[in-house]
């Protein structure tokens, strides 16, 4: 190849979702390492909720994109070049380099993939083995909220990247497994693929029956990921004494406003209190320098032991980013961590 | 004395405050102790802001006062009659008799005074020494927040129950302590006679402004009591990593309706995620069986050695208690912990 595709960032979006008009498929030169530099050829490209928000103006987790730059991501690739001794060519590596084929790196946010599990799936860097989702998941059910056997675990999106393996962790403890997932077809897979005891969808009309006949003995952990009308119907089961490890709020990147009155925050520091709840926001890649080593090496073994199933949904050329981002967000059809294969 | 005050509760708060319709003195003959009895007179009863809520029809914590019946209260008194092997003619005890002068007990609920402190100061066994407030603040402050030596803790009723033990306990560990509280008068108050270091009246128009420049280093402990508008002007101040122990919402027990939209619960929940806030709903009486031994011990040392002051605010007559619980949700007048002598 002598040419790089990189998908920039040209309209942030309007309304609530991310549309075509937002992005812009562009070619350029491979560009060149200097001294002390490498050239990554992009494998993978990791496709997650997040990216809405750093998509808009106004980004509360991080600086948004600028207009015109290439769209940011997590990324995985081979060194085609190497000027900078820390770097062998054809090593695997992990970073953040965005939409594109190519990218000039000093090294700096540049991680090697040094486990055999990585080597033989790179992909599983952007998931599973990530310091983000897959990390995410380790920190929230193993030093968080902690299930005892028995007691019931509910997933916010239970076949995501971070919920498909929450879930599964959850499982191995012992704890009755819920998900929940946006489509009957999510929640038979979630069942039947990932190990869940129950899966609703919370977009039937009787979500919050259904969730509560799928807890007959409340919930006791609740992996927040989506917020909204889902912790609606969830707060009223949680039990005395349950855990809230709080990782995100997909259904608030893609609204327009705030949902309508009354407010109830009040209310939810009410049940606090009532139930003793421990809540807990998380940011996985806090946990990086302190777990990330035992993470990595747990992790390579359950799924090597098949205790954990890794579940990817495979887009299989850059070109189709932008639209199976916006599928996640407006279908949510994606079955397992998203990712893209940019490169071979 | 032959005859037994007692207050009890004839009608339920109509809009926001009680007032003087719900209640009724009356008189009956002191009861008379059977078998495996006691006949307990009562020295001091504790006036809190859960009261108001127990008041009301629909109690979310506990169960409602039923019409008709006695008010319910913590309360020190002294045995006067014993039918009962356990307890003593002039034995101290504390337990939740309510608004009345005489009770016949099995003893069930009721524990003995067994400290040189309580003993020496009874009233304290419903505050700084009590299973409520002393307690949940020493929880609230050693177990969980756990402020470091240089961190900014805000106490939401800095001259409260609760409040005036926190804020103390949090300045003994080395800690920056800003009160809230209702009143120029409170906070001068809160800065000369309980150590804090700046104090803020949630009643000024600037209130928010003057909360942030009462924490020039943000907050990295907010001790909750409160909720309301004081929570909107506390979070956009909370440090990373801030921590929340919750112990009631005062703001709350009075409010006739919800405030306004929009719901603002996921901006409370994202500033979780972003701040990595850790919030946990706190009922002190759960640390009883594991805490209350070493909490006592701890704090009669440090009230002994001056380290915590106790601050009282004493109500003289069994008849003012209707109009000092008004004034507590009212003007907020009171300067301390609100107790009512109700027998010497």
């Amino acid at each position: 190849m002598t040419e790089n595709r990189k998908i920039t960032l040209v309209e942030r979006p309007r309304y609530s979702m991310p549309t075509h008009n937002c992005f812009k498929l562009e070619h350029e030169p491979v560009p060149r390492p200097d001294d002390n530099e490498l050239l990554i050829r992009t494998l993978w490209l990791s496709l997650d909720p997040y990216l809405h928000g750093r998509m808009k103006r106004i980004s509360v987790q991080a600086e948004p994109v600028p207009l015109g730059e290439v769209m940011v991501g997590a990324t995985v690739g081979r060194v085609e070049e190497s000027n900078h001794p820390g770097y062998e060519v054809g090593g695997l590596v992990v970073g953040f380099w965005g939409w594109q084929d190519y990218v000039v790196s000093s090294g700096s946010g540049v991680q090697k993939l040094h486990t055999e599990m990585e080597r033989e799936h790179p992909s599983y860097a952007l998931g599973a083995l990530s310091r983000t989702s897959g990390l995410g998941a380790y920190v929230g059910i193993t030093e968080i909220a902690q299930p005892e056997p028995g007691e019931t675990v509910v997933v916010g999106t239970a076949t995501g990247g971070l919920g498909q393996i929450a879930g599964q962790l959850a499982r191995l403890r012992g704890a009755r497994t819920v998900g929940i997932a946006g489509s009957k077809k999510k929640c038979d897979f979630a069942v039947q693929e990932l190990g869940y005891d129950a899966c609703v969808s919370h977009k039937s009309n009787d979500f919050a029956d259904e969730l509560s006949a799928a807890c007959p003995e409340g919930i006791d952990v609740y992996i927040e990921t989506i917020g909204g009308n889902d912790l609606g119907a969830v707060l009223p089961l949680l039990n005395l004494h349950a855990r809230m490890p709080i990782f995100g709020l997909m259904s608030m990147y893609a609204a327009q406003e705030l949902p309508k009155g009354p407010d109830r925050t009040m209310l939810f520091l009410n049940q606090c209190i009532i139930k003793r709840l421990f809540v807990k926001g998380v940011v996985s890649n806090d946990y990086f320098q302190s777990h990330f080593g035992a993470f990595q090496r747990d992790m390579a073994n359950w799924i090597r032991n098949g205790e954990i199933k890794v579940v990817e949904d495979v887009v299989d050329r850059l070109e189709d980013a932008p639209q199976a981002l916006q599928d996640m967000f407006q279908t949510g059809n994606n079955l397992g961590k998203l990712v893209v294969r940019v490169g071979t």
